[in-house]
């Protein structure tokens, strides 16, 4: 096992009907921003649920964050903070509306330009805002770590910055939340988390038995309620499983001691800046030809994620691993997510750029060895048209 | 799944000599009362390398904290803490010096007479002193935990308490402290963790499928590895494994949105209360015989437990749930832990006895359904005879 540090002082609040305890959880005399992304947290009746348990604060709210959240978007918001003097933030959404909370409250309390916090990927942030949230799109983990990735319109960048002063204080998992969500949005949040558990598992061995079994385990978990969440919009339980298997997959356990990949992510990252393909179908899109590009990388634990999580016994190993990899197209698939850049409209011609951007962030060796130059993602891109 | 709310920020801070990072870890003006237990901590070096990281700070000693630690011992610290204006206390040892630090630091705080914290199970506690610890011995959990058992001799009593203020602002697990465990210590730890995996997961199911997982992956682990962390003191993978996993058992992670049984560990501590068997012996009595016992409430999980950790398929649904529990005690058989009370001098002379314990304690419907009443336990008792 590697050596590692593990923290994570998030309070999970999970339940139908938790909602109700934000009046226990959020200071009695604080003054609150309610962030959330598009209309439907209106629509559906959680933003005003929200405001009656939180009656008798001092509220604001602040909509209209985006998918992939945008600096321009959210120094609005921190404008807003300082001019009304508030001083607890509560992001009600997913993924999105979470990562631009955690931006923002570094932001408000950041000395200079806010965007160096992303340029030094969080190494300068020394305080943030308290804020919590209540989370309605299983996806991204972001409700229980310190990570966040947020978009510069101007410069087509997409960056990420971590620090252990944006842990959430508490996140709300209430799974009737997840009720109304599009079919999409479901798929691209298993998809999204299939992918998190892959990238700080499917590396190389060093003894950490342990997490590779809860890794194991909830791809297992995946692969059997993925279709029923997409099916059965109204399953308590498998909306249940899939929340808490959603934020586990990402709240740094499975990862404390073993490598870590995150090429598939780095290059999805450029897909979506340039051409908005959405997070987790650019995830889709890289990781198979990625998993067949470092196939002898990944070798053993390949046959292992074959054996255990596809139960697939059969065949020479490099049959084996095949198999695998597209066992795992298959699943993306009957999630309803193509897994070719074709079938998003792009052809040879996007390689070029999409590489250029890699090199222009400094992604030019990336996985888990450190092995994917950029001619290497040029590899994996052309192998994904 | 049943509704939960998970919280645990206890830093861990994992690896071959990680004992230098107290300098880190606690702060630079503290008042430290380093606390331990017998002279091992001492003997091994372990006390000198943690007085050398904490150098240039105001120290003191304890040690003497027993096995299973007593409210007048550590009544003793509590004075001392006072006198000496201590304010940070840094626990050196097993769950018996990391239980017994937790009731220090919240008796140091406690308005009042400290013994209403354990007879409340810690409802009274409102604060406490900041501590961490320095795990030497992996088995209770209890360095990533909020829960302590606490003994006073006086009176035989053996009472647990949980609260959220005594947490360890850190852990320091460094699998090398470990080598020099006696065997005795070493076969009780697996067999510690292993009981406690199996109180939160052997129950009745709730569809909570990554729970499950996370539990047999533990238990599968610790199957593989106990019997290598007695036979092979100075691996370091083993061993590392080993104390990743006692952590894992009882944070609470396992736990969260299942039912929990306990009833083994609730007559367990009569047992060692009155009779002084080593904690994790009592449970290797208690279990096979409860398991027997509670065979139909049980039935699901017991037939998911044979087939997932054992690899049990063949035979009636009886043979297989009969072969899960004597894997279990040959298991426990071979980490050279004897599973009868007469192993232990004990006869049916005793149960009246031990029966009257829990009475006397209210612990009078134990278990995930609270049917086991002393009734039960007698039975259960008379069976492990």
């Amino acid at each position: 096992m590697l050596d590692f540090e593990f923290y994570n002082p998030t309070r999970i609040v999970f339940g139908k009907g938790t909602v109700a305890q934000l009046d226990r959880l959020v200071p009695a005399d604080a003054r609150v921003l309610v962030l959330f992304g598009g209309e439907s947290a209106r629509r559906t009746g959680t933003l005003d649920e929200v405001k009656s348990a939180l009656g008798g604060r001092e509220l604001r709210e602040f909509g209209g964050i985006e998918p992939n959240p945008t600096y321009e978007t959210l120094m609005r918001a921190v404008e807003l903070i300082r001019s009304e003097k508030l001083d607890f933030l509560l992001a009600v959404g997913g993924g999105s509306v979470i990562d631009g909370t955690k931006f923002v409250a570094a932001a408000v309390r950041f000395d200079g330009d806010p965007w160096a916090i992303l340029e030094g990927h969080g190494a300068g942030v020394t305080d943030a805002l308290p804020f919590g949230s209540v989370l309605t799109l299983p996806a991204t983990g972001s409700e229980m770590n310190s990570g966040a990735v947020i978009t510069r319109k101007a410069t087509h960048a997409k960056l990420a910055f971590m620090s252990p002063h944006v842990f959430p204080r508490f996140s709300i998992l209430d799974p009737t939340k997840t009720y109304t969500l599009p079919p999409r949005q479901v798929a691209n949040g298993v998809v999204d988390a299939f992918v998190h558990i892959i990238e700080q598992y499917l590396t190389y061995p060093v003894s950490a038995p342990v997490q590779d079994r809860f890794a194991e385990g909830l791809l297992q978990t995946l692969v059997e309620i993925g279709p029923k969440a997409l099916a059965e919009a109204g399953n308590y339980e498998v909306r249940a499983n899939l929340m808490w298997t959603a934020t586990l997959a990402l709240n740094g356990l499975i990862g404390a001691g073993v490598p870590q990949d995150w090429a598939t992510h780095m290059i999805g990252h450029e897909l979506t800046a340039r051409h908005g393909i959405d997070h987790a179908r650019t995830l889709a899109i890289v990781l198979p030809s990625l998993l067949r590009e470092r196939r002898e990388a990944k070798r053993a634990k390949l046959l292992q994620y074959a054996e255990r999580v596809w139960h697939i016994t059969q065949g020479t190993e490099d049959e084996r691993i095949e198999a695998a990899i597209a066992r795992t197209e298959t699943f993306f698939n009957g999630m309803g997510i193509k897994t070719r850049l074709s079938d998003y409209g792009l052809d040879a011609a996007a390689i070029d750029g999409i590489v250029s951007q890699l090199e222009a962030h400094g992604m030019v060796a990336l996985g888990e060895q450190e092995e994917i130059t950029p001619q290497v993602s040029r590899r994996i891109l052309e192998a994904a048209l």
